[in-house]
């Protein structure tokens, strides 16, 4: 059996390799390509994408996971060998269940869906869209049925990204929460706005990068293993476990964003340097799903970034450099600004307290759309509806209301609601680190990160993807995803901030 | 056939894009990749070159090979599809020749040889080396045998470079030019020097990156299809056909190091960027061999950089940002500075009239140890001899020495003659692009390179690996590899700046 083991092992290795070029040829793509290669590079990652494909669904890897499942059920089942038979068994079921020819058709249609979305968002026109989206739903239903039995039709995309989750469990979640957060940020609009005209002013970029480049070396992001280039839009690339890649941008005149967005890419980044490097060139070898990748994001980006225990230590730093901009600006005003909540068309501009609405706007059209109960010609009309009753906002038009997004276009029916558990589940997190590090508070004030790594990196990086996210929320911290904490941390921090 | 060639190409097109993806891996790894991300880097490496080997040697292009070959042989042989069944054939039978077990003990032999060679060079005891080169040449002559039967030994080895190539060629070319360089280097020798004190200042980085990039955009590097960036060692790397990268490095007080070297590269990648994009993700798409290559680096940094008309152009604009450094030295004293001959040790530093004896010192040595009249054992020595004869030096150790090149180490025997055969080459061009652009001193005084590269390009890069190097020389220049115009070149030049 170890023999057969060590097969299987270097079977996924040769994966992983075709994954870690062509990650590393998309990151390049990104950054650093001269245009003229993007068609050949198109056809690179077409090529890398199909071979790894082809390794990882070949007979030989079926017949030595059949041949090892016996064997893993004698193991502990939290062992790396019995963790990495159960998620490849996982991921090569299905991945072979759906034949060649529907993935090939899939991978055509989104192609052309992402050029047709392109233009549709420019012109503001949706109909230019609509068939488009319409093929794309019909096949996702299809791809959907190579999964049959499932309790709902949602599930087999939801477990694309959140592995064993299910829609019953992701819908009792946002049910829970959305009024609770609507009637939160009525209570907000109520109360006189805050002040943040000094976000709206030039920084310059220099002085942007290095502020940011200095918080995430105190966060503990390692160099020795990653770095920071530019791109259009932000992202986290891991190319090997000791090499994973961030990205920023510049809007000069909105300093926030470089700023927040560099914590966050750093919270992706260091939960996947965190990973046991014993599982390095398998499929544990990573985050174990989007939703646990946004809670570790999140967790830097908001619930330290934006707390005022980071400020006490970061302020002093960022009034000397950026005098001109906030040296007659308080701290607490300062606080107050980067807290700002104001309901917005815009999701990827949302703030803390709006955010999670824009989610489960989208979770629940995506839900009713694959079950048959919205045509996607009706779809505009249900977003702008949705908008009013939980933004109080009507979008002027649809690039600004139903296509904001890239993802329906890219097929990706699934993926909105990992935004809003990652803001859960962090807080979950959070609740549990400060019981276990009841001083994390004042650690933060005084610029030390490293009891907090340190805590993330045990329980939550080290394992790589051996847990599902239900599995390892319910490890850490006792229960499965619970909208709660996050309910209760927006209204202590809103309820200050806002004085409700 | 039309059915089959689609089906060689298709295949051919997967090992171009694996083999892209390996290119820019090792650009990567030479640029930006950060030091945690080496060791998986090998694997991904390693595994790309393993893949790209087996679907190249898949019998299944032997078949199609086999079924085409006769169809190739009624189509005109400049075709590209002739030639593409060719090269490919050639290249395949190379690569099936030789076991996989074979393959695999040369990779392990001078992956560890590298690391020998590496210390010997530091504690210049070539002992350390010895052993691990013997097992090399041992290996080399087995490799060889499988290409039996042979005229010579070395005639397989250097067909890995210059496909078609033959030892007897290059022997007899090297013995007519070797004399007669050692005879030029002599009466300079005699005549006063000149001084180069001036390239021996601090140059700010800068101005001097900025500088190199003036120049190699007035030649016509495409940005659009390439970038530069900086690496320990200048390189070239094409990914794609549309994205061929150069590299260079700074030294603050040896201005000409940069600026050579980003001509120099800019050389090679012209090249490349020059191949007919019409046989991208094929064996022809790119340069057809190291001479050839290294013909167009060569003529772009000697024949261009280094010459009278270049500087009439660009000295003004030297002048101008380097108005410390050389404000006050005449063109002609920079333009005798920056031809400088002097014998030195080391190859990669030696001048363009000292160049070719350090290779062919090297090549002399190769073939004898391949014919077993020289033992590894006493390589040092006669490697002393020689430089004695050539260049009239004793290196001091063997550091400067028989152990300064990697090349051996690495296994790559045959690889030396290609840098002298490139100098010769890009002579024999030279003359007659003279012949087809009578102005085309006064245009590069003018700055203007548009015709001397549209030639080029026309002549030149636009075939790809179409035609083997002797093959190109002959159809462009109408006779094989000459060493004369060499010859005449160097005496021209020399002998006007150092009064001959």
């Amino acid at each position: 059996m170890e023999e057969k083991l060590k097969q299987l092992k270097e079977k996924l290795a040769v994966v992983a390799d075709l994954q870690a070029a062509a990650a590393l040829l998309g990151w390049d793509q990104q950054t650093y390509m001269p245009p003229g290669g993007a068609e050949d590079r198109g056809h690179a990652l077409g090529t890398l994408a199909r071979l790894a494909h082809e390794h990882f669904t070949a007979d030989e890897i079926g017949s030595l996971l059949g041949d090892l499942e016996p064997y893993a059920a004698s193991l502990d089942a939290d062992s790396d060998e019995a963790c990495l038979i159960r998620v490849t068994r996982h991921a090569f079921d299905k991945e072979t269940k759906v034949p060649a020819e529907k993935v090939a058709e899939f991978a055509f249609v989104t192609t052309v869906a992402q050029g047709a979305w392109e233009e549709a968002r420019e012109k503001s026109d949706f109909s230019i869209f609509q068939p488009h989206l319409e093929k794309i739903v019909a096949l996702r239903r299809e791809y959907a049925d190579y999964f049959k039995p499932y309790d709902h039709v949602y599930d087999p995309l939801l477990d694309d990204f959140e592995r064993g989750m299910k829609t019953a469990d992701v819908k009792a979640i946002f049910e829970q929460l959305r009024p609770l957060q609507v009637e939160l940020l009525q209570a907000i609009s109520e109360r006189p706005q805050v002040d943040d005209r000094f976000l709206h002013l030039a920084y310059p970029e220099k002085d942007q990068w290095d502020f940011g480049v200095d918080v995430v070396t105190h966060f503990g992001y390692d160099w020795k293993r990653g770095r920071q280039d530019h791109s259009v839009h932000p992202f986290t690339q891991t190319v090997h476990l000791g090499d994973v890649r961030i990205t920023t941008r510049f809007d000069p005149e909105r300093p926030a964003s470089m700023l927040f967005s560099t914590m966050h890419e750093a919270g992706h980044a260091m939960y996947e340097q965190g990973v046991a490097p014993r599982l390095a060139r398998s499929p544990l070898a990573g985050g174990t799903s989007l939703a646990v990748h946004e809670s570790q994001s999140r967790m830097w980006e908001n619930l330290v970034g934006r707390s005022r225990a980071f400020w006490t230590f970061f302020y002093p730093k960022f009034q000397k450099v950026f005098a001109s901009q906030v040296g007659n600006v308080s701290m607490e005003a300062f606080y107050k600004g980067i807290n700002k909540v104001e309901p917005s068309f815009i999701r990827v501009e949302a703030d803390e307290a709006t955010y999670n609405l824009h989610v489960m706007l989208r979770l629940e059209l995506e839900i009713e759309l694959m079950e048959g109960r919205l045509a996607v010609k009706d779809l505009p009309e249900a977003w702008n509806a949705r908008m009013r009753d939980y933004l109080g906002l009507t979008p002027p038009n649809d690039s600004l209301g139903v296509l904001q997004d890239v993802h329906w276009s890219g097929g990706m029916i699934g993926y909105f609601p990992t935004y809003a558990l990652g803001n859960l589940i962090s807080v979950q997190l959070w609740e549990k680190i400060n019981q276990d590090i009841p001083d994390l508070e004042s650690q933060i004030a005084a610029g030390r990160f490293d009891g907090l790594l340190g805590w993330l990196r045990q329980n939550v990086h080290s394992h790589g993807a051996k847990f599902g996210p239900q599995e390892l929320v319910q490890r850490v911290t006792g229960s499965k995803i619970d909208p709660m904490p996050y309910v209760r941390y927006l209204k202590t921090k809103y309820g200050d901030i806002y004085g409700l």
